[in-house]
C-alpha cells in the first residue's frame, strides 16, 4: 500500500506516528505533508529510516500517487486542525482512503463523510474499537503461540519502539513473530489493531484476547505492545487488562533513564524496576504465569558511555538481559527465545 | 420517592435488584409487580426487610400511586423482556419515571422515548455511564475522607452487600458513612452512582475518583462497592481500575465458602485468599498504601454451626475479623474504624 503521511510543522521531532510509520511499517511511503520543511527529502531529517529519497511536500497537489493518507501527528488532545482540511478533502477527492488515529473522527466529520461517499473511499479512525468487542474467554494459553509483552514503570517510557524492536530482532533471527498493536500509533503502522484504551473494562481483556486469537494461527511468537504501567494512578487499568488478556509467556519491562517521578503525577515516584517486576508476575500469575524475559531502557539524551552504564546496571537490577532497542537493538533479549539448534 | 419494582415471575430468588432495594434502599416500595406471586405481600417471601404490608400486585393498574418504576430484574444478557412492555408504558402514562438496569436502554426504544417525552418523564438507564468521564487525577487522598473498598477473590462474592451491611453497621456505631455505587443493583439501590464495567478503560481509574470526589464532603467514611477480582481473566481490569480509583485506606475481602474455582471460568482456581489480600495490598501501595482490614465470607447454603467453622477459619486464614454479614451484620470489622472516645 502506498501512503501519503500528514505532518504539517511538526516533522520529524513531534511526529510520532510519522517516524513510526517511517521507520516500521511495511507500507510504502511515498510523501510526507509538511509545510515548515517541503523541498526537502525525509532523508535530511531522518537518515537511519530506509526513505532517504522520499519527498517532504506542501501539500496533496504535489505528492505522487497514493492509496491511503495517514494523519501522522497527534496533537495534545487529539483535535483536527482545520489546516488540514484542504488536504484531506484533496486526498478524498483523488480517492484515497484516509487512516487517522486523532479523538476527533474524520467518518463524523459532515463533509469529510459525505465527500468519501462520493468517492468510494473509507475514513478509518483507529481509535475507535470495535463494536462487538465481548468478555474474556481465558483461553489464550490453549492457542500454538508464545506471548512477549511489553510492560512499563510509567506511561511514555517506550513500549511501542521497544515491542516493534523486539519484532524486528526475533525475525532476523529467524523466528516468525508477529507485532500485536494496542495503540492508535502502533495501529497505524500494523495496519489492523484494537485501542485498548478506548475499550469497555468489562470487555478489555476480550479485546486483548481477540487480538492474539486472530494472529496465533500465522505467527509462533507474537509481541504484544504494552500500555501505562500497573501503578500509574490513571492508567492502570488498561495495563491490567492488557495484562491478563494477553496472557504472556514472557515480560520485557520498559523503563526510562532517570526517571524518578511518574509523567504529569508528579507527586508519584516511579516505584524501583526491580520491585515491579515483582509486581507484575505476582499479579500475571494467577490468571497465567509469567517470567521476566529482559529489559529495555530508554537511554535519550544519555551519550554513549553514560546509556552503556545505565543499561549494564538496569539489567544488573531487574535480574535479566537489558538493552536501549534504539541503539543496539532487541537481539539480545531475543536470544533467549531461539529453539537450541 | 415512592417506588413500584417490576420483578414478574423472578421475585424473590431471582431478583436481586428489587430484594436490594427492598433490604437497603432509602426509597419507599409501595408496590411489587410479579404476575406469579400477586396476591402474596412481601412479608409472605421476605419478612426480615421491613416491607411485610408491601403488595405485590399483577400490573401497574393494580399499584398505588408511586414516582417511579424500577426494573427489578436482571435476565442473562439484559435485554427487554417484551411481557412488561404494558408496564412500563402503564408507568409512564401515571407519570412515572422508568429506572433501568438492563443492558437494553429504555431511552433508545422509540416507543417508550416519545411517550415519556409526551408525559415529562425521565428513562434513566443506569448502565449508561456519563458521557464526560476523564483520566483520574490521582487526588482522592487529598480528599478529607476515609475510604473503605469491598475486593473480592472472585465475581459474586457478595461485595454489594457487604458494603452495604458495612454502611449499616457504620451508621449503627454513630459514623457519617455513604455507599459508593460501581454495580447496576447497588446504583439501583442507592439512586445515583457509575456502572464501572461500562466505562472506557482509559477513564475507569477517573470515574471512580468521581465517585469519591462527589460525596467527599458529605462523609467522613465512604465504603466503596468492588466489582470481580484483581485475578480474575475477564474483570480484572474494571477491579484494577477501582482498586487505584478508589485509593482504599482500608480493603475488606470478599469470598464464598467453598468456592474452588472461578465462576464461569472452571479451569481457573480461586487464588488462596490469605495470598491475594497480600496481592491487592502490594498492588495498591504504590499509588496508595492500604491495608486489609477485614473478610466478609458468604455462607449461605451452611448451618449455623458449619457457618461460624468457616468464618472462624476464613479469619485465621487472612488475620483479620471476618464476619458474614448477612448472618452477623459487619459490626466486628466496623468496630475497628470507630475513633476511641
Amino acid at each position: 500500500m502506498r501512503v501519503a503521511i500528514l505532518a504539517h510543522e511538526q516533522f520529524p521531532d513531534r511526529a510520532k506516528t510519522a517516524v513510526g510509520v517511517l521507520r516500521y511499517g511495511d507500507q510504502k511511503v511515498v510523501a510526507v505533508l509538511d509545510r515548515a520543511t517541503a523541498g526537502t527529502t525525509v532523508g535530511d531529517h531522518l537518515p537511519d529510516v530506509g526513505a532517504d529519497d522520499v519527498p517532504i511536500v506542501e501539500s496533496i497537489a504535489d505528492a505522487p500517487d497514493f492509496d491511503a493518507l495517514l494523519i501522522g501527528i497527534a496533537p495534545i488532545g487529539g483535535g483536527f486542525d482545520e489546516s488540514w482540511r484542504s488536504d484531506v478533502r484533496a486526498a478524498i477527492e483523488r480517492g484515497a482512503d484516509v487512516v487517522s488515529g486523532l479523538h476527533y473522527f474524520l467518518a463524523e466529520d459532515e463533509e469529510f463523510a459525505a465527500l468519501a461517499a462520493d468517492h468510494g473511499v473509507e475514513l478509518r479512525d483507529v481509535r475507535n474499537p470495535p463494536e462487538d468487542l465481548t468478555v474474556a474467554e481465558g483461553i489464550v494459553r490453549d492457542l500454538d503461540v508464545e506471548v512477549i509483552l511489553t510492560v512499563g514503570t510509567d506511561c511514555s517510557t517506550g513500549k511501542m519502539t521497544a515491542t516493534l524492536e523486539l519484532v524486528e530482532a526475533a525475525r532476523a533471527a529467524g523466528l516468525n513473530a508477529g507485532f500485536v498493536p494496542t495503540g492508535q500509533t502502533g495501529i497505524m503502522i500494523e495496519g489492523s489493531g484494537i485501542p485498548i484504551d478506548r475499550t469497555i473494562s468489562d470487555f478489555t481483556n476480550g479485546a486483548v484476547e481477540r487480538l492474539i486469537r486472530e494472529r496465533a494461527d500465522e505467527h509462533d511468537y507474537l509481541f504484544v505492545e504494552g500500555q501505562g504501567s500497573i501503578v500509574h494512578p490513571a492508567y492502570s487499568t488498561v495495563t491490567c487488562g492488557i495484562l491478563h488478556g494477553a496472557q504472556p509467556d514472557h515480560l520485557v519491562l520498559c523503563h526510562e533513564a532517570d526517571r524518578e517521578v511518574i509523567h504529569g503525577y508528579e507527586s508519584y515516584p516511579v516505584t524501583d524496576p526491580s520491585k515491579l517486576a515483582d509486581l507484575y508476575v505476582a499479579l500475571a500469575e494467577p490468571v497465567a504465569p509469567t517470567e521476566l524475559l529482559g529489559g529495555s531502557l530508554n537511554t535519550y539524551g544519555l551519550d554513549a558511555d553514560e546509556a552503556a552504564d545505565a543499561i549494564a546496571e538496569y539489567g544488573g537490577s531487574i535480574g535479566a538481559p537489558a538493552v536501549d532497542p534504539v541503539r543496539d537493538g532487541a537481539g539480545a533479549i531475543v536470544e533467549q527465545l531461539v529453539p537450541d539448534r
